[in-house]
């Protein structure tokens, strides 16, 4: 589509928006549907967006997005327009807000409610040094249940300057917003609330009730601009997910996230639904919790079947954590499913709510390892790393969904606190038992080396560099490590190879490499995973490989160790 | 002090609840005035518990405490009135609650903001099972400001059962409490506000204006008792912190926590203070962030000196984390100060706000490794770990306070992330020039081993080695590993030695060991510090010697390898 210019957008009548907006939808429509991306989100948010690109004069003024689902009506607007097509390619535009990408993106955002501590940020900053710039806060009702959002909301009489919030309510998260601050903000819309709650923390509220409709949209955003020359503000604008196409209208969940290729068989999720349904049925003591991902995550038919035993808090990753540890505590036997991104924001109370007090939770880690094309902020390259060093905590890495069927089941009677992680997809498979600390040996071989390989990703990549290897008429020893965390160190010591190769979906530092390294004395470990960096968006294998699994790569340097052994 | 059971406590009258409440107030002070531990946030809470005590039956009844500050006088009134004279002491009774010590002691505490959340998790676990008991959050107002808290309240709606929130109100955190909801609170005291806040969340609101007064806290938890049989309750108390001896009442903030050794000089708490100042004096760019500590961190100087460029937004360790990556953003040059245990709540921050954005924000993490008599959930010995799997990140450890000097002068130009880990006490010493990723060598010697100490506690320890060691007639080279991150992989080339031992303040998983083992190929690497486990309250050298850090085991694991040869 075309750029339009910030004058343009001045001098466009109310009718020329709504044609702006019809434009600027179907671009987005046709990429997402091209490259996929955050559909439902973005377009409910278009008329808002185009009205602050309209009232507000970005970069000088900052627009700060939470969490960042609904930016991309702001980069179509923006200096990206012929570049939108990228969207989610490797080296090709953001589907989230980057400095590195332009300077209309004022701050990197991707987990929920940081918008308004940046935003406060950024207007101390100005007050500091005399500069003159608005700042604004563009955040979705989801992120409202967070508790930074709070921490910074109640902050504003601390900091005393000027920032507004735009709470662009669309009723959903992910899944549909729930709790306390989410029937204040219904009361609202439906007239019979005041803006008590947030007039105690000093915001100045104004209200919009159809925030896709510029007729109401540009006054009060003009009044908000006006108002925000000497307070906080808040602008709560009503608009509608999904708006302008009625399927995603009518199912702003399913089409919340939008993937371009042919659809996966993303089975783990569905698995651990199936699983925990049947456990459920048989011991009552069963309940899980999930933070605004019920769906995503396989549990729709736990939700269904054990509405009481069931606990989606909204986007509220600690408090999910410590439920699930006292849950645990009052005898209850929890299962906290989860994003391996997500998590990082429970590691405090993964610590010590939960493994301090050694209560038998049980962590389902979704999407961890390179999961591709949301970057740098939903990688899961993290976890085996901040978990290996909890007390307490065993770690669980099945090589496919068989297996995590198995370590599910395993779990039930488990004492102690698990984590098992896996990858967004994955294949059916087949497995033995499940022992707590033992590896598993999928082939012997005759080499100088062994690899053990974690994770479905890293078997499969294990079994690959095998099936070459025995290609060239040789062969290695090949082990799923599904156990990270205890290590099988019987294994370990029975091995006679003297090279150690490991292969592992998660940075180097902190995970499979230095655990293998630190248990075993007198051999080499060889770590391959990935490198110290952040991986920005792509696809996942191509960045897998690119940033330390690269196939090719590994095999010559297997090569080399035949050649020295 | 003689044990007092529910039923002398239920028969007993006003008058004698006040001698009780007498005598508990003086065993606190004895044993506070021996061992150390928290005193004027105990202090003031003590007629409430006493009322909790009589109202309510323990250990049926669930009572949970927020951090924990305010126990001791629900463990002079349960099970461990005999054990109290050995507070804090190793193997003694712990000064936060603990499940292992007593089951009147429900759910372990020590961070803040995890009560309410815990509440709920016992509260639906009785509701699914038919239990029969209440659950009682008793949480301090400096708690209020928690994100956590607000995730706990914003879920009552969904969670649909019954807890009693107990707001134990002394207007004070660890420093005066702040921010809109300590505002709203004031309002209610001042009889100006009203409860609009909390009956949004769905909580029937009490208040009680002198908590310190049974004959008002008595009646209120009857009514509290009896509400809750059909709903959320929160109690507002108001009590005076210190109360009961003049000299705690009126210095409330340095009677909080009482050190019972002779006072050591805590330098370097001050020397970042000094620093700081003198670099703000001429660096406008310099602000700082923490979250309610200003004075424990030695910042009470600079507050004083730049109160435009200070930011104490309490108990919001993930709030201060975002706000200083935005500051940052915004072309301000952010210190953020903290103790190391209570960094982990801000994790996901650390991560994606500070690092994924490459922000030169600069972490001053102070109370790093053991720190002994508050224990587990005090001890700062998971950092270096959970530090160095973040891509972008500078980790510095000095070995001294001239050391930690000279770093905070060099961070005022470093353009990136840089985390400076330090303990709560030290010497001043002397030290050259700090260029990143250089280690010091401090000796040169003549063995087939080289040791490499993080940190003032193990370079010392490293010093006691090479004194016995040379005593024996012997050396080795002995090097300061001043930064975690980058490694000086220069140095580590060139070292002949054959085998590296690493001594390390932290736990061994992901510390220091596992980084020099993943740099040097074909060398052995024998690592000192923490083994996997969480490490309890006592004497911080002891700890630390029982947990691997012991002189003896270390000098006579020097010896196997000079033997070795």
């Amino acid at each position: 589509m075309k750029h339009y210019s910030r004058g343009e957008l001045l001098s466009a009548s109310v009718s020329q928006l709504n044609t702006i907006s019809t434009e600027i939808r179907r671009e987005i429509l046709v990429t997402v549907a091209q490259r996929g991306g955050h559909l439902s989100s973005n377009l409910g948010a278009v008329e808002l967006t185009v009205a602050l690109h309209r009232v507000f004069e970005f970069p000088k003024d900052k627009l700060i997005f939470d969490v960042g689902h609904q930016c991309y009506t702001h980069k179509l607007l923006s200096d990206r327009t012929d570049r939108f097509s990228t969207l989610r390619c490797e080296g090709g535009i953001s589907g989230f807000p980057k400095r590195e990408e332009s300077e209309y993106d004022a701050y990197d955002t991707g987990h929920a409610g940081t918008a308004v501590s940046a935003a406060l940020g950024f207007a101390k900053a100005r007050d500091l040094t005399g500069g003159d710039y608005e700042v604004i806060a563009l955040v979705g009702d989801g992120s409202f249940n967070n508790g930074l959002i709070y921490e910074a909301l109640n902050s504003l009489h601390i900091l005393n300057t000027r920032i507004l919030i735009v709470l662009n309510d669309n009723g959903m998260s992910i899944s549909p917003t729930v709790g306390g601050v989410h029937e204040e903000l219904e009361g609202l819309k439906a007239g019979i609330g005041d803006a008590a709650l947030f007039s105690r923390f000093g915001l100045e509220y104004i209200g919009v009730c159809n925030g896709n409709d510029f007729e109401e949209l540009l006054p009060a955003l003009e009044r908000a601009k006006a108002a925000l020359k000497s307070q906080c503000v808040l602008l709560h604008v009503v608009t509608r997910k999904g708006q302008g196409f009625s399927f995603s209208e009518n199912a702003p969940l399913e089409t919340h996230g939008y993937r371009a290729a042919a659809p996966r068989v993303c089975a783990y999720g569905e698995a651990l639904g199936e699983e925990l349904k049947e456990l459920a049925e048989r011991d009552r003591r069963i309940v899980a919790v999930t933070a605004a991902m019920a769906d995503n995550l396989g549990l729709r038919g736990f939700f269904e079947r054990f509405p009481d035993r069931a606990f989606d808090v909204g986007i509220c990753e600690e408090h999910a954590c410590v439920l699930a540890a006292s849950l645990a505590a009052a005898g209850m036997k929890p299962y906290y499913a989860i994003y391996s991104t997500f998590l990082q924001r429970a590691f405090d109370e993964i610590v010590h709510d939960i493994c301090g007090q050694d209560l038998p939770v049980t962590f389902c880690i979704d999407h961890a390892g390179v999961t591709g094309e949301d970057g740098e902020t939903h990688q899961g390259i993290f976890d085996l790393s901040y978990l290996s060093l909890i007390p307490n905590l065993t770690i669980a890495v099945p090589r496919n969904i068989a297996e995590f069927r198995a370590m599910i089941r395993m779990s039930a009677t488990y004492p102690k606190p698990l984590a098992i992680r896996y990858p967004a997809c994955g294949s059916e498979g087949e497995c033995g038992d499940v022992t707590v600390g033992t590896f598993e040996v999928l082939a012997r071989g005759k080499a100088p080396f062994a690899v053990l390989a974690a994770g479905e990703r890293c078997v499969t990549l294990g079994e690959r560099l095998l099936a070459r290897t025995k290609a060239e008429g040789r062969s290695f020893t090949l082990i799923s490590a599904r156990y990270i965390k205890p290590l099988d160190t019987a294994c370990l010591m029975g091995l006679k190879e003297q090279t150690l190769v490991t292969l592992e979906d998660n940075v180097l530092i902190g995970g499979l490499g230095d655990a293998v390294a630190r248990s075993v004395h007198g051999k080499e470990v060889r770590s391959f995973g990935y490198r110290d960096a952040f991986i920005p968006h792509g696809k996942a294998d191509a960045l897998a490989a690119e940033y330390g699994l690269d196939e090719d790569a590994i095999f010559s340097a297997l090569g080399e160790l035949y050649a020295r052994g």
